[in-house]
């Protein structure tokens, strides 16, 4: 199988999730007070925006390790799927940490789904990666030494402990959680004057 | 017709389908308990990960058919719409299995149109690909045998019985007609070693 | 400007709005009565058939419109734009339709906002496509003689009286409005075995 | 990066988006008097069809932008999903703006939100087209005199100076907030005649 249409329907699914985090952000209804609305709201403002670059960065990646592929055989195609079933559960997750993260009883586990899933995304990536680079190198278009490989999968496998330290984390302070899961995005967003990502 | 703009427009509505099932997980609103609330809530879980799985070998399903073709006329792309239409209700048949498969009162009904709504998708495949590999060989991309043609055919109704006899099975146990639909998904991906998908 | 990304929005578009007509079957919840809920709310159901295979079949004329095209104009991109909106309200008209279907207070506004929606769209496909080959004569990729420019023309507009006289006959019976729409959707559906479309 | 992939993205994301405009649009319950509540509801309808234009003419120029350039790098591929994650939001503030336009108290906030989203977005684009025009003009397709980039640039800025006139006067007037978001909309889609866009 060629890698466009596997491309173009990931495209499509994690377009559609992206666009979907908004439906999180409660829009208030009259008589209720705008103002004292929308300024309670602020958690889901920031777990909307923490979602949306998170996996804004995640389609970055999937586009270059997909771009290193030649074809596409049926592992790929099942792992690639259980990568965007992770990414499809994100509108969830996001909609439960906004709605408990000032919840005194509550925003320790919502933290930790928040977080959680992103590890679980991170994993279901470097899973993939992992099969295309070592088990799967002779569908990729350009020939790259083992070392070459391995220095790929290594970046791929950065995210995991932050997003680990997360997700345990959350116990403690699901602030800490939601400051962790931020750094993270502007981590892997900012190296704009480079114009070198920094995960693959 | 060239075949491109129908597999961009399938993958658009298979993509946006697959995506929507998340809007049928439930996120509960303080002064709900969230732990006790997303304990209780499984079955939606379960029900988004077998349909997620299950639309998503449909699509690679799909595209191996499409991709057969050299050009696709009316009959064809009428038939394709009404396989997208099946794939369009699922998440409505798996929001009512997520929401009645604990309830005595509606179990069984629940599993009934969860598996039938398979069901009928695997109709509207096997019927489409029925139409393309008998009546519209002409259009095929690579010349086949009529017994190559007829074992693709084959395989594609291997995926009837099943489902049948699952959505039959509701009457009796909604658990199992759910255990039968997550068998098949498992069946259909599991073959990650061969690199052979089992369907067509 | 090429066409080839006008088509990618505009599928993006059509795919998305006949995905999210879905979202306008209702799922009942616990401890409604499950098979009381899914035979009540049958209007529902040919509401979702009917919008699916109408916007499916506008999908297919557009792909045959733009596909006489070899490049496109502001004037194009705007114009489509605003069949694109016509499209992006038919679930919410569709939606109007399946709540108030069976009410007595209502079901005549209702039927008629329904097909006034169809109305919109075809006029504003029409407008569309009379300007593309009236107007933009020049930017088509086969030269057409202007009778056969005309007849396809004609053909356009065929679709605008049968859904100006279901408008117009909500006012007596809204069944006979979604009679007349679920009809024309057959219509144009139906002849399979020609392999001709009846539109453009 | 080649810059077709960048396009799909995008083009998915804001096909979403604006088709997700429709779900801001109230679909009555019955018993509620069906004319009554359309008649009422009016606000969401003009908000919808100005918020759709202007997401559309976004899209144009979108197209425009992306169509100067060569390849991407990673500070555009972020950039970009900046101008994603602002026009990921006008569901919302298009539902804030319809909810809250006929409420003295709320109007002006909902206003401002609603404008203020719109100068957001203007922003972000102008910011991209600043970056990929001047730091990045190595990467367009056709070489430009720097005199063309700058005056292509200007016009990006301005639809500036209107939205922000809009915010700040929507702590008068909510209406004529939205007429001037309206009046962008149309000045910008209407030179049907001149084949020309009046933006970049």
């Amino acid at each position: 199988m060629a890698t466009n249409r596997l491309e173009s329907f990931s495209d499509g699914v994690i377009a559609v999730a992206i666009t979907l985090l908004v439906l999180g952000i409660h829009i208030p209804t009259p008589p209720q007070h705008l103002g004292h609305e929308l300024g309670q709201q602020w958690p889901q403002y920031a777990a909307y925006v923490v979602s949306f670059v998170t996996i804004g960065i995640i389609w970055i990646n999937h586009h270059a390790m997909i771009a290193r592929l030649d074809r596409a055989d049926h592992s790929i195609l099942i792992l690639n799927l259980l990568l965007l079933l992770t990414i499809g559960i994100l509108p969830f997750a996001t909609g439960v940490m906004a709605a408990y993260l000032r919840e005194p009883d509550g925003q320790s586990l919502a933290a930790g789904v928040y977080s959680g899933s992103f590890l679980l995304m991170s994993v279901a990536f470097a899973t993939l990666n992992r099969h295309i680079l070592l088990a799967r190198a002779h569908m990729m278009s350009a020939e790259l030494s083992l070392d070459e490989r391995r220095r790929i999968l290594a970046r791929s496998i950065t995210g995991l402990p932050p997003y680990l330290a997360a997700t345990l984390l959350a116990a403690v302070s699901a602030y800490a959680t939601l400051g962790i899961c931020a750094a993270m995005a502007i981590f892997y967003a900012l190296p704009i004057a480079s114009g070198q990502p920094r995960r693959a």
